[in-house]
């Protein structure tokens, strides 16, 4: 059969990125467990995935996109097994560049405050990786759930505070012989509100967390700060970018606040 | 051109509903000002609209829907016009039944609590007819934001209680010679949550609604229970659904109640 | 602490449903191998559950829904639990009905036509059982992909016809002494396309896809009307919903066609 | 009362961006009708904004944006309006960069290709503009939907060939003394299809459109370098970057292609 694809093109045109998006499948991704053990997660994941495409050729051979991700997705994946799989698209698509991103639901089990009740938390997580001629970048993301209260509000009033989940969104990148794990990461996102948000409260886990809000009251400037102060100082990580999102109790629209930081050693 | 959807089909099956969807199209919609005047505002809709199949046909006119649309787009909609609408569908598609649902994005002017500064809030609203025969039906629904207090975060804190933004869901029918406008029912939603939503706060607004929200806690149940006596103390309303979901601050995931009631005269 | 929830209520009012939602959670459901052997898989699923609540009681025990999910979640899932799991949140709770929806991701392993070649699709599908009074039922959900080929656009046109994605949703029940598994469900849904939806396509595969399409057009009547066939000769079914959206690639909206049946034996 | 927000910060960190997000407001937007003349459309939109917030400063004055809306939400926007917008947010604010972005629904009427009908089709467009201190740049955005037929499916099948709904996002800037309409942009856009997408089609219609897309086939790797082609020919424009996604019909997944190109007159 005739192989359109590998036929030439005369539009001149190099393509930056084509491939394939909204692919549903299981993977398998490295997790760190209390006390530092290591294990993995089967988690459900949509892939998006693409390479460059030379001004010769017609067009790129979508299925081997899919073939790629049947041989990783049993793998235990963590940040340089996305490396390895982005050599191995471009070899096997012949060309020189190569994207993937995995968006994946990551539970972790967290305890109440008081009770100590556990259970599972879930968070919006992504691994994207970039393989740009030489060049390999591998980001880290997450979407954090956290509780803010209004110090405008709480000053004003006699008594109580609006307060509302408020959503983190935070991505990383950090040098490819160093590593964070997901775990550490939100840890570090969720000290950061008013409160942190739990799966399972108990009557006295309640009562500690609307406290701890009304005596920690912060604006998503307040938030951000924190997380800018904690990411900046954190000497593995030489890119951030943050985006928190306070979905208003008082109003049907957020309030949100954002930044992002190149440090000195990524180009 | 030979007509397919005219064909005989020989499955011998009546097909319920068969139409369009998400179709994104400007509406005329009748409102109600201030003061009880009338006028009319211009608002995105996306319709669903469908007509039964008797099992002789093997497919309808889907171009026909559009044109009907097309036809309607220009007039005042009020409940009224949506039956003859229906009658239109019924005869230009030659059905027995026919279906139409109009999602709008209705704009309300309000004024905050005390510094009375006006701005305006959006509603997803709609409006939904069903010709069943001789039997027409004609459906108002509205998604109102609320606030709401939790009492038992209230009760057990030395200070402070969680709060958040709920959604009030409420679907209603009534008999075709009588009328409830959208602003009617919207404000007497309203009025059940701890405190009410806004666009616009000023700081001595934001005091005022948040002592409001703290003075009135409310459950999920309660706001749902004083929805469900306004809605049956109302003797026009024949029909009746509301849904409330409470996006918990201090969890990741929501709370809600529902309550669907018909009432003696609704069959 | 003071239980605000089991103060007594004044407004007279029995709260149908009230619980939680859009909780997510891995829940690990029983499945069918080919061949017929039984295994498991580890499912990403949301939760939404909920009791009825006594007009005596101002609230429900938001924290014992969750506390349920837990004891739950590490089970082999199929119907029979979900009765079991109701009776459960009706003692644990004290209310007289319990319901349960558990939508979730499933992959089912697909052999490209002529190749072979095996790859997973993903379905989006739920379990959903309600328990009212003594009456149980159990609802099975799936969300299936297919091709739809116009027969119109065939018969009009010298050569081609638009073709596109469709998506049919079904949702069934059966007695509680029954089972039919998700696997024969999508497979008797997925034959009634124009042709079938895969993840893995070589060259071969696409030109067998593309002519059974072009040899097999059909309406989303056609469909409809095959898949209510198939599903009223079931004689274990008793009661089924289908709706089928073709998202056309003629225009920027869907067509669609619906249908409901309750068998006899359904009440 | 305090004003919170006024008080000093100590920690010493400019924020780039804080502000309002999903604020839904009614828009003026100056539209190019059919012989050249301008007049207006009414339109739904989404607002998002922010200002930069100096070190010192605790927190922004989120009720100035909704007040900002409020005054210009009756004008006739277009590029022009924005950057005076920037400007009085900047300084209601204080601030040193300000940031806008209206997400609206837009109607423009079409014509069907035989049988000359006329109806509308919608597109979501948006408006971005950044002031960043002296430095204006102004976005125009658009999500255009079209009809690609394989060419690979077209070459080996002895019949028929895969189609399906593609959607092209477009984002362009130009300097702000040039001016390009939403009119223009998509239509160009629509012309790169294997066929174009319309609201309204009768028979006659139906046939060209099949028969043109077959007579067209092109990947998305084709639409893109198409696309590319007319926006670097255009002298006018300074950026832009373009993603077309084509919801596969044979697949469950979609397949895209991305190009970003910063002209040299583009800093």
């Amino acid at each position: 059969m005739n192989d359109v694809q590998n036929q030439t093109d005369k539009r001149n045109i190099d393509i930056q990125k084509v491939g394939v998006k909204d692919v549903e499948i299981p993977l398998v991704i490295q997790r760190k467990l209390n006390g530092g053990k290591i294990d993995s997660q089967r988690v459900y994941a949509k892939a998006k995935m693409s390479v460059s495409l030379n001004r010769e050729f017609k067009g790129t051979h979508m299925s081997r996109f899919i073939e790629i991700l049947n041989d990783y997705r049993k793998q235990n994946l963590v940040g340089v097994d996305i490396k390895k799989m982005l050599h191995d698209m471009r070899e096997r698509l012949g060309s020189k560049n190569a994207y993937v991103k995995f968006d994946f639901k990551y539970f972790i089990k967290k305890n109440a405050p008081k009770s100590g009740l556990e259970a599972l938390m879930c968070y919006d997580c992504y691994f994207e990786g970039i393989l740009d001629e030489d060049d390999y970048k591998f980001y880290l993301g997450a979407k954090v759930p956290i509780t803010t209260l209004c110090p405008c509000s709480k000053e004003i009033s006699d008594y109580g505070a609006h307060n509302q989940r408020a959503i983190v969104k935070v991505k990383i990148s950090y040098p490819e012989d160093k590593h964070i794990w997901l775990e550490d990461l939100i840890k570090s996102i969720e000290k950061t509100g008013s409160s942190e948000v739990y799966s399972l409260l108990k009557r006295e886990d309640e009562k500690a967390v609307t406290e701890r809000a009304y005596e920690n009251p912060k604006f998503v400037e307040d938030v951000l700060r924190d997380i800018v102060l904690e990411l900046q100082n954190n000497k593995i990580i030489n890119f951030f970018e943050v985006e928190i999102e306070a979905k208003e109790s008082i109003h049907n629209h957020n309030a949100w606040a954002y930044q992002k930081t190149c440090k000195e050693n990524f180009s």
